[in-house]
């Protein structure tokens, strides 16, 4: 295993055993949390979180400190994927390799535990005895502000409408930002803003964060074009399926592949500005842009 | 009007007015706001808000600093009976009167604005600048315990999973307790909480929260049998349709309209020994025990 790999895994290793732990303890009926752990142990690359931790170690501070933001931003994330899995929007069978959660267990219990991760998220942030109370708050406002009607399910509403239309590479940028970005972008800030850094970094970190969704939106696009199930978890040309807008359809293969370069320059030379340790978050970021799944 | 009917309806103006504006001073996409506008513009009876500002006034707080969290209160009230009423859950078309957001919008557009109508409840607290961050992160974190999976979503699934079974009196009570009278008892504690009682006057509140849900649903599944469907804004009978166990059914007619009378008993026996100015809570009581709709 090389050293990038070995880092994401002791990442990922932390962060599960947390977000299980916080599943477990608390005593919800059987089947609830039954399927909210079903779909919190399906596994997935933790992106969020690790980006989150490692922003915080790339500034030099403790990153235990952002462990209960970093999980509630997957749990945000994992109730995300139960929602829009759902019949009465993408209708999707297969997720992360096995059954999604309406399929294992069934439509109502589906709803009702992404309600509760989603609330369940803004719980242990306000119950970790590590955080201040500003910073709870702070935590709390910003993660709502991206997650919800303003951000992520903006997005996802952007997209539904957007199904069977001909959109402009714009508005697809849009629903990116919002569907994908805000989350991805929330992990930069917040782990910026647990470690206190200069004026300097933050603004150079905030550059990345802002274009960080669409590598990574880009990137998934391609990868439902050119991608191998196998390695991805769930079936490949589910976007012509659904008649969704996507950068290589709109772009052609070559297009999307150059504008998704052009962003992760963008992204590592704020970097390079940003004067904090970024040897991991560089590797990050071209893990993003070439992932396989 | 009498004069509690004018003190019901002043508190809803307040409150109507400021729910409607946190809705609509956020840019959601059009029809994401429509549809949360539409269920929160429906009306209702708005008594978790009035609940707790009433406790405030009792307590002789300013219950401005109230304004936020009760607003809070009834968008989580709001978004689970969006999705409570979806087909994959209780499959309802009637809701205060008028088609159910799923009915008038399509089922994608109810999940997302339910999940949006929880988001922006934390976030209004949050940004509550006549509250301090020891009070929002308090608020916050009693709000998502109350109404997540140990709270209200628990209520919720264990109501699912009761549904077409023999239950006891002590299971229904406990769904009950979780489903309905955890976000009723959030409503007196938040509003204590924020008005500093005295230990007595904080006891004595807390048995009223404790058994204010089982008066309100009592009376609930009282209206399902014997209520007028003008009034209360859909068919009664649903619960026999959807096989659900309710008090009428357990107890008999007589026996659960006495269940609920030992509940208002020993609701107003402690208000007596509150020590506050008891006025509105008490009518507030009688209102939710013998209300027709």
């Amino acid at each position: 295993m090389d050293s990038f790999k070995k880092y994401l895994t002791d990442y990922q290793q932390i962060i599960n055993e947390m977000l299980f732990s916080y599943v477990r303890d608390y005593t919800y009926p059987g089947r609830l949390q039954e399927a909210m752990l079903y779909s919190i142990e399906a596994g997935g690359k933790r992106i969020r979180p690790v980006l989150l931790l490692s922003t915080m170690e790339a500034l030099g501070a403790q990153h235990t400190r952002g462990y209960s933001v970093a999980c509630a931003l997957e749990m945000i994330h994992t109730y995300s994927l139960i929602h829009d899995d759902l019949p009465a929007m993408d209708d999707d069978d297969i997720r992360r390799g096995q059954a999604t959660n309406h399929q294992a267990f069934d439509e109502a219990t589906a709803i009702l535990a992404g309600d509760a991760l989603l609330t369940l998220s803004f719980q242990v942030i306000t119950e970790d005895v590590n955080l201040t109370s500003e910073e709870k708050v702070y935590l709390v406002r910003e993660l709502s502000k991206a997650s919800g009607g303003t951000g992520m399910v903006a997005g996802q509403m952007e997209d539904m409408l957007s199904e069977n239309k001909q959109i402009s590479i714009d508005v697809l940028k849009s629903i990116h930002v919002n569907k994908t970005g805000r989350l991805l972008s929330f992990a930069i800030t917040a782990g910026a803003y647990l470690s206190h850094p200069s004026d300097q970094s933050l603004g150079e970190l905030t550059k990345i964060a802002n274009v960080l969704g669409l590598i990574f939106q880009i990137q998934d696009d391609i990868l439902d074009v050119a991608g191998d199930a196998g390695a991805i978890g769930k079936p490949v040309g589910s976007d012509e399926v659904n008649s969704k807008s996507t950068y290589p359809k709109i772009l052609g293969m070559e297009g999307a592949i150059k504008e998704k370069e052009q962003y992760v320059d963008i992204a590592l030379q704020s970097l390079d500005k940003a004067g904090v340790n970024a040897t991991s978050l560089s590797r990050l970021i071209g893990y993003l842009s070439s992932r396989d799944r």
